[in-house]
């Protein structure tokens, strides 16, 4: 089962809906509590419904049209999330890139690739979160940022895979590069983080994750200016380890998202400019794309 | 004037109050949307009302002791923030301690002290934060775990210092000794960060904070096993640099806490065990205490 | 299924929990959005699972002692209502005692009782409502008080009958006696309504509400000084067309309670006093019971 | 000092905001909690701050044109109430007209208008208030109904007058003349109730509200088909004595709305029309205007 959260088109109140091929059904037209996949999810694991049985229930009377809703700029991130996580040097591409920005070897970058804890820290707020299809935003101070295309998890306050989504960690290479005591000021910032449109909930009948591809383009002005793929098979990490030392003596609020860092990086003489369109697609769950812009004066 | 938020002994409801020795007058009780400091300054400054003549208006009436309700432990932060954070590095003592922890010289720390661009790092949601009296709990996985003492600073979103309180970021050694990378989990967990219990307002009336000393003094079984003092005086930044880097491209909501770092640092063989019994005084402020406990099982 | 809403004794939080015999097996343990009936209800719809089979899902692990909840004074009204309604004159025996407070035939309450529009009236909001096992308070202005024991619904907004609860529309007879434009006067005022604690869920397994019978007893110094029983099979009006008349041109919210009208009235010069014991049963959903106190000198 | 609240043109938030002549000063702006007048009239209070000397403190700056916030649709109601309270004949002209629709004499109405308790019903829930210049509704069930202007009283919890507005609270004349027991029928609907723009505070500068009058104007296709004028001096009660009553054993939330009855009712024969314009004016106040529609199939 797939859902996304929009905006409906008459009310322009929070729907949660679920999509199958092209079609959105709202689930919030039938149990006006759920505008969120957390209090269904609950539901479902409580009675003992898997998602693609209960979907059935709601694939029926009238339903909206995903891409409409995507070209009015209806859609909303697929969960409301308080905390949003990420973990770093997940993957061997990463590592070098981080080396790269440092000029160091034998750096800090190495030793959290190889070591049993791994980097996490805190993304964003849902402040921070810019919904699918909006503008992420650049800082006004760095002069190397990069997008990073991240396959993101959705879950519970126990621990648990709600589904998956795609997500988007923009970060400042040469703020980060400087020192790695900047990386809060390197990830935190205004426009700084998006992920959706699409969760893909956790059940049986999903496939390998590690069978899936990630696929990141940037278009400049009609042009595709960087291009590439890595399969998630290369990923070092389980999710299992990823969760067990984000949840170590450290509640998470239902509905966190933790990206799972990046393993595609622009080459070093790239860095995003206002105006580029950035798009992240994992087959298995669907595209993200947010349009970037400079900094705001005014906050 | 200063302020402090706790539960009203009989009906359990949230209390602004304005501390006049040891005696609380209720603010809430004549103005019943001000739970929280915020709305009250906000009022203030609208009307050109000064802090200390504005408090004189609700010293009046039925008042309660400070000390039975910090007895009672009905002390609550003294503002409701959203978001805590933190700066590092800002006392040359921090800067040897760090490099103390890493063992290795022209640090990142070594660095970050001498650079234009501070050290600033996400802390705390209002969730992981403990009201003052309350215990702060140690990481199962740390072995080496301090109390860090921190004037702080209570802003509005707009970035003015609204008031100044007592802060301790409660922090592991070894996690980050291990890994600059690994901040954040030395940094941020379950019961890491307590504030207060007074808000100091700011005014024309308040001394000067480079004149302020910061004590600290920890208790182990009736035995005082570490005392120290500091001067803020030696604090190496300015307010002002430190908010602006926090708000630059990174809106922060009113009521936000920033720590200001820590100058006083326990010798390197020191530890926290649960039971230990930590107070940070502010002379111009107050006094704020947590006792210690080991981290809990079940989250 | 029957289910009730309960402080936890521990964590003192709300809880919506299963009845059976004596056990209560909390729903919120397993599905933590699940406070209120309402979004359950919905769900089981929604999903097309009867609350019955539903219901067996949460009768596992730990439960707590429905009696001590009750003694220990934990018990809520079993769904949190923004509006209460109550319709009037449904018994004939109401329309009698309604006559005798006005002391006129032909009345106003005669035409009601015979026409097809139904008496409706506005009861009570949420503030007004005083939990199960808690005190009813008496107005400082009447002299003639008497507890309404009413079969009560609890509704979706769609007018759907969610369930059924058991009702005490406290009111003052000889205030509404003077005129019966001062009804609203009778009838809303602080501590003045009473519902639950039980609610027995609408589906094919509930017997014939007709068939229900409505017990009132009031105890004074530990005397019965009032019992009585009717049939609800007495009851003049259908759900159906009370629910049509109160939905007419006027939205409600989800969890309104609408009671049904009393069919028992104690003797004319019986009047309720301060430490008087009252009772309700019906038997196929529980019994409510509420203690009677004066007035309060201040609001 | 007037103030309305309205939504911001730009950003679409809840802005409070001070009227002085055709422009309104954004209080909001400098107290961002100030998005209704109870919070600011406590903190007047509290502070001894005057209305009229605290509106100039916020009569700088950007101001927007108070006929354009109208004429856009972006006017609120004057205060967030929760509940609508209204009283009944309390004008010589109400009483005659309410014993019109009865047709009896020595009735119900002639009693209230001589006791000592006044008439006094709920209103309204903020649910069924409908803005200034939006729809009132007509009920599907009548086919006589009326406006009623009134000056309406908003109040504090405490009992107190922080304002005046212009209220109409549209009812049914034959439902409630059928029976006096259908009165909250009569009265309690879909888009029964409106009042505002304009909160004209409570202050020494006001002048009797025993010399406004208070005008009503209803237009159907371009002609005034009624008009007519009553003075508040014809009122036979006064403010305290409804507002005791209203408070006894009957507390009320802040920006409780009390609508003090109408002297002003068109002659037998009319009823209103869907497309029917009604203008309600006290010249110390301003003009409450909202056309009229028909009820709408679906709730």
């Amino acid at each position: 089962m797939k859902t996304i959260r929009y905006l409906d088109p008459q009310s322009r109140q929070v729907q949660l809906g679920i999509v199958e091929r092209d079609e959105v059904y709202s689930v919030t037209r039938q149990v006006p509590q759920w505008t969120d996949p957390l209090p269904m999810w609950y539901a479902f694991r409580a009675l003992g419904v898997s998602p693609d049985a209960g979907a059935q229930r709601f694939l029926q009377g009238s339903s909206l049209s995903f891409a409409s809703l995507e070209e009015e700029g209806l859609l909303l991130p697929p969960v409301h999330s308080e905390e949003v996580w990420a973990a770093g040097v997940t993957y061997e591409r990463s590592r070098a890139a981080r080396n790269a920005e440092t000029k160091i070897t034998d750096s800090v970058y190495d030793r959290v690739y190889e070591a049993e804890r791994p980097e996490l820290f805190f993304k964003a707020t849902a402040q921070r979160v810019v919904p699918p299809g909006q503008e992420l935003g650049l800082r006004c101070d760095s002069t190397w940022m990069v997008p990073e295309p991240e396959l993101s998890l959705v879950l519970s306050r126990g621990g648990e895979i709600v589904g998956w989504t795609v997500g988007n960690d923009l970060s400042s290479r040469d703020i980060e590069g400087d020192n790695p005591l900047y990386l809060p000021q390197a990830k935190v910032f205004h426009r700084s983080c998006s992920f959706g449109p699409v969760l893909l909930w956790n059940s049986d009948e999903v496939s390998d994750p590690a069978s899936w591809n990630i696929q990141l383009q940037i278009e400049r002005g009609g042009t595709v200016v960087y291009s590439d793929v890595v399969s998630f098979g290369q990923f070092r990490r389980s999710f299992k380890e990823l969760i067990g030392y984000l949840r170590r003596d450290n509640p998470i609020p239902d509905g966190t998202v933790l990206m799972t860092g990046t393993g595609l990086v622009p080459p070093d003489d790239f860095t995003l400019q206002p105006g580029d369109d950035i798009k992240i697609r994992i087959d298995a769950i669907g595209i993200l794309h947010n349009p970037i812009v400079g900094p705001i004066d005014e906050l």
